[in-house]
């Protein structure tokens, strides 16, 4: 990571991460979820924050729509921005991981550089979900009707169709959302937080 | 606001505001720090995120120099790249205010434009704190030594001495940091974040 500005000093936090944990019986971490559109990523993130709430967590979900609104609206679709985008985001999810939150975010993220990024910005507390649906599975769903547009020309470098998807190759949990039905996707990605992040009995482990 | 791409459409959380709010007892929302280099704004933000975090708060204290190690790390000190720190640490804070947290951040943030920016991004959670001190003694005391360089032709734009700060027209709060030390500056913040932020027992209020 390249810092521009000089003549600045961090500043340390007073309230430690395992003090946010044990109040709320949960560490801070990011699920990150990618996958070809279609893949259910949005429709998870929300149904899983959800859930995670609803079982006692401090979860948030962000999906590359909403964000596109706010944060990132200087940002179009060339591969600069694009990768600008994940690059905020994964620094965002970070600071949310550090606040004792579970960041779920919802973002294509197609490259494997781009991914690794986030990863480094939140070190250990990064989780990456991929939601392996195929390409024809997606096209076939095609909620948004964004891959018809994209056959048309309508839409440049869609993902899957006129720009690649890199697949991960070192996720920590992989989910045929082509196979399982949400509610299925769902159990195991409460599985996976419960055992990831929740807290044991006895204090701080996990 | 400008949004530079199309083909877009915002999801809706499935975790009400309210219900975040009525679980920890009090409302999400941004404290806006603004102040001269060395008014107390970094002091005070760690500080209070402790006092509040004991007091049974969720918050989360960012400051410019810890931003700019990560999520702005790309940004300088060009009249542009702060404005543009300050517009992404708007959008950031008011993303933690809709996850329920109090956001307290501790930027100089000398314009006007760029504060009104943050507070468009988060509607009336966002709440400006002006630290008041005078650049006499915020320069009497000098606590990283940075006045004196740019007042050796050091630090360019530096604010306060080669470049301006707007003074707030319309804070929520003004605190004199020159007068009151850190224990009763304190007091106050802590006494505005109960009356604003803190529900009735009742249910949903503030």
């Amino acid at each position: 990571m390249t810092v521009k500005s000089s003549n600045i000093n961090a500043v340390s936090h007073r309230v430690a991460n395992e003090d946010r944990w044990r109040r709320q019986n949960h560490q801070g971490g990011i699920l990150w979820f990618t996958g070809l559109p279609g893949s259910g990523k949005s429709t998870l993130a929300f149904e899983l924050e959800r859930r995670l709430f609803d079982t006692g967590f401090q979860a948030y979900a962000m999906d590359g729509d909403n964000l596109r609104y706010g944060l990132n609206s200087d940002l179009g679709f060339s591969p600069a921005d694009r990768s600008e985008n994940i690059r905020r985001v994964g620094e965002v999810a970070a600071l949310y991981a550090d606040a004792g939150l579970i960041a779920i975010t919802a973002f294509i993220s197609p490259y494997r550089a781009d991914r690794q990024s986030a990863r480094r910005a939140a070190g250990e507390r990064f989780h990456e979900v991929y939601l392996s649906a195929s390409l024809e599975v997606c096209e076939g769903r095609d909620p948004k009707g964004h891959y018809e547009k994209a056959r048309a020309g309508e839409i440049p470098d869609f993902t899957g169709v006129s720009a690649p998807y890199e697949v991960p190759e070192n996720a920590e949990l992989i989910i045929d959302t082509g196979a399982l039905d949400v509610a299925d996707c769902l159990d195991i990605l409460v599985e996976y937080a419960d055992e990831t992040f929740r807290l044991d009995d006895g204090g701080v482990g996990g």
